[in-house]
């Protein structure tokens, strides 16, 4: 099936039929397998944060924390300690098979991160975990370079999916990362088939196990006049440009803490620093900040609530801690697009929504995945005015993003 | 613009901010151009189609339509004759200004091929009408090759967006039609933002002609259980299978009507041929088949309407009647899908929503648009349904298409 044909004849369909067969059924082993591992993260990130919300002064041993992430980096996980960027790495020049004890680490290492405090996601692990666990079928299976990589392409599709229940915008996020400005589509059928299979597995389980994926509700959407049309485009352009931010701001703070010589020592300190600064300014902005992202679609946030998330995160993320950037992402950009209600005369859940969406989009080159997970979470209502925010904010973002790995496919304009 | 660079800095974006500008200002005047012309276009082919449907016997005269067609494309037309095609050319190897005279030329074919008979599309027109107008941008405004692109496919964009009230699929679409299995992004936010003004317009000037865009209902979604998820896969390649017979019909008619060495009789001959079998077989198969494509989704259809609507469409294309192939598309895959309900355990709806897009997605190559198309058209709940129906389609109907000027981007597998 690799070969180009204008058109397929009788006689091809049997092996274009064997071909799809293997597809539908690593799609659905994987499926399954991707789809029970995400529900077990979000009930083990939903366990860790209920506890500490409990036992708040556990964020005091966030030093400890980091302490644990850092040594169980460095002595078991030098060779997966690059996350999604070696997924990213692989795809573009493959070499090793991503060994399985990544999925272990990054899940380790993600509780422990948001159990202690820290500000993270949670999709890097899921995508890690999914890349993982799909890229050990490619060795038993002996597989070529080209099936390889489609494999690992259904890991982070199936692990995306399944984390954040939005099949469509798992398979296309897959597809879309790798390259900036460019798709292929050569991967896209087993993409969305896996992202299917482990949606509505991890549906099941996580229903089973009372970690029900949650509910965005964006409730009024008015008519899109000339002026909201205005309104909306403008609002893309400052979700573009505030997502540039966050990734300048993770270079900026590894550069900090690259003058920390022992990586292990790297968390400690960033640990430190953030449960002093939490002691000042309250636990708002540490772990993934569900609750404050789902006020943001009806009370107005305070404008500097989403610069503070987005200088506890990158800091996170720069001195070591595990998890990803995506859901204080959204934190970022619903908070934004809530405090962007006292002046913008769109409604606050609408405009939480679009920056919900269309800084993750900026940030992460994807603006088609984040449209359609837009239209996921909150409906087709929104959808163009979700649109115009993601593809706006994309090409406000200029050509880098929190994946250092991404190639530049082609201009933004 | 142009280079790729890794991150904008601050003195780039005033440069960024103008050229963006640009392309807003294009959006907003292209976009209420051709907004107002698709308008116009869906008025006028419901004014011929009402005034066939009262006065049948008009279709004895398919023939002098077909005359009219002939001779106006023969003598005025033969550089615009290419239509959908030759948009897609410009864009691979640009030369020319596309001719204005394409966008009249069309819409005077198109409305004549409806009024005696004929069964044809519109979005053809459309694209055209879009194309013809935006290109003339390129020429007053000394465009260079990069820009005209862009242009040019804002003109498909926006004709798509603005027929058919599908702002997302319309930008998707002019992104994806050009190669197939490969998108590039560099022209997105031109295309998204003249298709959402394009959209908005054309539903004003309509909603004040009396010409409402046509509202298609999938009202029940069963929850995708492991059966369904097979069902809706086997579906999608019995879709896929069936739009390689449409493109084969095209191919095979084409050769035939050849035979006819002078191009204005070809459509005479086709379309006397068309009006005996309209004498033998009634009027369901004609025109644009919108009551048919209605019923569809709340009436399990024939097996043999969609193999008819097939050979009859096919057919009036390869003899030269104006118009286009998706509207037929649309009729083909829904009363596919409806009659399939007869076997498959999926509500009816959902199958003609399913087929109505899929069969699209196959011919075209375009599964992303037609995936968004069927959620602005359908909602999101049958999104995944939907979705997996126009991929495994797209999959399943090999590297040609509707457009012979298509290339081959990449694999499909």
């Amino acid at each position: 099936m690799n070969v180009i044909r204008k058109q397929y004849s009788i006689s091809e369909y049997p092996t274009i039929l064997k071909e799809f067969l293997k597809w539908l059924v690593l799609s659905l082993v994987i499926g399954a397998l991707v789809g029970v591992a995400s529900a077990a993260l979000l009930a083990s990130l939903n366990w860790s944060t209920n506890y500490r919300e409990a036992h708040k002064v556990i964020i005091w041993l966030l030093p400890i924390g980091g302490l644990i992430v850092g040594l169980l980096y460095h002595y078991y996980g030098q060779s997966v300690a690059k996350g999604n960027n070696q997924l990213l790495e692989e795809l573009n020049i493959p070499k090793d098979i991503i060994p399985f004890k990544m999925a272990p680490l990054i899940f380790i290492g993600t509780v422990v991160s948001h159990l202690f405090g820290a500000s993270v996601g949670r999709e890097g692990t899921a995508v890690q975990i999914g890349g993982a666990i799909a890229d050990q079928f490619s060795g038993w299976l002996k597989m070529n370079k080209h099936d390889r990589r489609i494999i690992i392409l259904m890991g982070i599709s199936s692990g995306f999916a399944g984390l954040f229940g939005t099949p469509l915008a798992g398979a296309v996020f897959a597809l879309e990362v790798l390259l900036i400005g460019k798709i292929k589509y050569n991967a896209i059928l087993p993409c969305l088939l896996v992202a299917v299979v482990s949606n509505s597995v991890s549906r099941e389980v996580a229903h089973y196990l009372h970690v029900p994926h949650t509910n965005y509700i964006v409730n009024l959407v008015p008519k899109l006049t000339l002026i909201n049309f205005f309104w909306c485009v403008l609002a893309g352009i400052i979700f573009g440009i505030v997502s540039t931010f966050f990734s300048k701001g993770v270079h900026f703070f590894a550069q900090f803490s690259k003058h920390i010589k022992y990586p292990p020592l790297r968390p400690v300190v960033g640990g430190f620093a953030i449960a002093i600064l939490v002691y000042f300014i309250g636990t708002k902005y540490i772990g993934l900040g569900i609750p404050t992202i789902l006020e943001s679609f009806t009370t107005s946030m305070n404008g500097y609530d989403f610069a503070l998330k987005l200088i506890l995160t990158t800091f996170c993320i720069a001195f070591g801690f595990k998890g990803g950037e995506v859901t204080p992402l959204f934190f970022i950009g619903a908070t934004l697009g809530s405090a962007m209600a006292f002046f913008f005369p769109l409604p606050i859940g609408l405009l939480a929504g679009m920056g919900f969406v269309a800084v993750f989009s900026g940030a992460t080159n994807t603006p088609i995945a984040c449209t359609l997970m837009g239209i996921e979470l909150f409906g087709m209502d929104s959808g163009v005015y979700i649109a115009i925010a993601c593809v706006t904010a994309y090409v406000f973002s200029g050509h880098t993003g929190i994946y250092t790995s991404q190639i530049v496919g082609t201009s933004k304009t």
